[in-house]
């Protein structure tokens, strides 16, 4: 199975200001394409920590994909930090250019020194199609750079995933069951030993002050997954 | 400012399924005592992956957190991942037995094999208090190893934050701008070259089809802080 991870750059997620929500939708899109999201790293903004990152992931995985630090403010180094590690140049592109254009009735007017930072592109890269805010995000090697804004991330992860090589989608059913885990334990190992190709994850909450236990089971194939669901329904 | 970093096992996170909370919470609660979360890192239920993680962070950061894997069934790995990190020995314990113990009228009859996993504590780690549901995390050198039901996450958090060596709390401030980035990059970039000692941040969101900057200011200093302010409301 493709391979992926995610980078989420961000000093406002370390901090605890906000709330990220792009790693379920990337995961999920990923899932739906057969891709396997093997890891997420949350990173400051700092120049080497980025660099060194994406170096170091960008071999591990078939695809990398990075979150935030794309738009035209002082605080805003991701694009810098990419031609950095692929050892390229970056600048200001035509193609880039043109469509951050479409966004303004008077482009010469608008279209400042800041809002152009947002057209620098490290050589080689492929563009990104962002349909809500026109600035691009990018393509380099195997590394898709993304904008960190959830609605603009989530139109650019949906104009990324039709240009990735993907594998078998990964299946997956659930069962809710009103139990602890510690009364279903031992009957759910039974069942995830005489189903090996079956990955069954146990996922207790609390629910009005007690325990409920979502059984969740995967598999690429309908049949083995089908034949797993049938005993874990059983625990109900 | 002492360093932490956070390890969020689980392939309900990698896989989509499950949003992650926990984050935000620790990110939270450690701004407070004045210690930087500076990475956090998504890895599935691995063995190796988790002591190879918790043995490359654990040597980079004042503190590690762990959340996730540590219940009663086949899935919940973590506890015995974290004593083969650090080469120690684990077995249920007495008194980690005796607190699960006080969840069961009869906990002769009721501490199954199963529950009684939650009672297996690496050699020499310290119980960290779950006033949730009972079974304990536990602190092993300079790793915190907690739940990752949320409600549970949320109280260890708690039950951990006066043991720490905490600094200087980063204090924060904001403003909401409706601009866009692109009107308010040039100033912003001077105001935050005239404060160098203030992190600022822009982070735009889209509400009502239109784009917002939330402008963050840190700093561990007050007036500092406030100084930065009164020119950053001026952009408003």
């Amino acid at each position: 199975m493709p391979t992926a991870a995610m980078i989420v750059i961000g000093d406002e997620i370390l901090s605890g200001r906000t709330q990220d929500v792009n790693v379920q939708v990337l995961a999920k899109a990923l899932g739906a394409r057969g891709i396997a999201l093997s890891e997420v790293r949350m990173i400051p903004d700092d120049v080497d920590t980025i660099v060194g990152t994406v170096n170091a992931l960008r071999g591990q995985v078939d695809n990398v994909f990075t979150s935030g630090g794309i738009g035209p403010t002082h605080d805003d180094i991701t694009a810098d930090c990419i031609a950095q590690a692929f050892g390229v140049g970056i600048s200001v592109r035509d193609d880039a250019r043109a469509i951050l254009a479409t966004n303004y009735v008077n482009p010469e007017r608008d279209l400042n020194e800041a809002r152009l930072r947002m057209a620098r592109i490290p050589d080689g890269a492929t563009l990104i199609d962002n349909p809500v805010s026109k600035a691009p995000g990018f393509t380099l090697g195997n590394v898709h750079v993304m904008a960190g804004v959830p609605k603009v991330f989530a139109c650019m992860v949906e104009s990324v995933m039709p240009t990735l090589t993907g594998g078998v989608p990964m299946l997956s059913d659930d069962v809710l069951i009103e139990k602890g885990e510690g009364a279903l334990a031992g009957p759910l190992a039974k069942i995830a030993c005489r189903h090996p190709d079956v990955s069954i994850g146990s996922y207790p909450r609390v629910v009005n002050g007690g325990f409920v236990v979502n059984i969740v089971a995967r598999c690429t194939d309908a049949a083995l997954l089908e034949a797993a669901m049938v005993e874990l329904r059983q625990l109900a």
